[in-house]
């Protein structure tokens, strides 16, 4: 094992370029304070991923997606991964609502994009792009590529949503570096990663009904997954 | 009285394009969680400041200073002002320090430029450019006028403080805009606002002292504003 994370554990394979990703059965919140075990969350967070990135895959957006190797696992390109957690808003929720007092559900006037020095011990302080070039995370170029991709990303997955009446409020993604230089999306994209709406009811079909109480969310995570593979074929 | 802040009072006074501003003889820490009467610190501030923006002007950095009335009084052009509290780091220490795990007293490869929502009820919150815009704050181009100034005064008052051996290790400005839209200098710089190490020592000429509880910081402002007026004529 190289890695274990809050939702999954990364295993070296025979090839030195290729990762085997597990998907586990578990949710934290709180930056890990708050963790609970839940059956079959890994299993379908593992599949959501891998629609999702097969689709990007076929719009040309490049990720270290290789393919799904079981319900609960698949490989991924082997990445030097940037410690930003970059996050992209559409729609005011969560910490943004509380820090800057936007009430949650009011529409943002553009995108907003955020970057997070991804770094536990620190509590993943929120960060700017000077301060990602003076602690050498990454060079004015490379922000400027993240940027660009995250606002690609955006767009392809309010469009992906929208088909199955799904609202994007915001997500989270990561980057990594191949030994060239080329820069690509990496982790996951999940409801654990992204808040996602009903269009029509507004009901949280994500990780706030963990979050927040408000449920069960292995029924929840079932429902965006049975709605893309209608549109996925 | 239009307004008090933590060390101020601002007051109208006949002609509405200029304000009285009367330096408190109060300090305050922990966004004014904490707060002691000092006497003699207003009238310190005032004198330090004056000076300062005194060169700055000199120096053809537009600023709202028009001229000091008495001991702890000063005139200044109305502006509306940008809640904004712009820093700029030269040295890594404080808050910053402790954020991102960057030993304090370590220099910054380049000037690290953060802003702060200056909104009491919310803690004055780090933003990011896209918050500044999507709160309308400024515009793409008041964000770049605000940043090259800021970057201007950072170089002159590295110059300056040189002069007088201590070394600028970071400081808060905070800007306005007349009604035409010039945005220019306003606020203050005293040790209240700056972080002011002796160079030979690394004793601390600034607020720290109060904030770390140091010693007495009367004598220590007075330290700086001494030091100034050997170079002032």
């Amino acid at each position: 094992m190289l890695y274990e994370g809050k939702a999954k554990k990364l295993f070296k394979t025979d090839d030195s370029k290729v990762l085997r990703v597990e998907y586990l059965d578990q949710a934290t919140a709180l930056n890990g304070a708050r963790k609970d075990s839940i059956a079959g969350k890994g299993s379908l967070n593992n599949q959501i991923t891998s629609h999702v990135f097969e689709q990007f895959t076929q719009m040309g957006i490049q990720n270290h997606f290789i393919g799904k190797i079981s319900n609960h696992e698949q490989l991924i390109e082997a990445l030097d991964m940037i410690p930003l957690e970059v996050v992209v808003r559409n729609v005011s929720a969560g910490s943004f609502s509380s820090r800057l007092a936007i009430t949650e559900g009011e529409p943002l006037a553009f995108p907003v994009l955020e970057f997070y020095f991804k770094e536990d011990d620190l509590d993943d302080p929120i960060i700017n792009e000077d301060h990602i070039k003076v602690l050498q995370i990454a060079t004015e170029q490379e922000i400027l590529t993240i940027k660009q991709e995250a606002h690609k990303i955006n767009q392809a997955l309010i469009t992906l949503f929208h088909k199955i009446n799904i609202r994007l409020i915001d997500f989270k993604i990561e980057f990594g570096k191949r030994a060239d230089g080329t820069i690509l999306l990496a982790d996951e994209i999940t409801p654990d990663t992204c808040r996602l709406w009903d269009e029509k009811t507004n009901d949280h079909l994500d990780k706030d009904v963990y979050r927040r109480d408000l449920g069960e969310i292995v029924p929840v995570y079932r429902e965006v997954l049975d709605r893309l593979e209608k549109i996925i074929h």
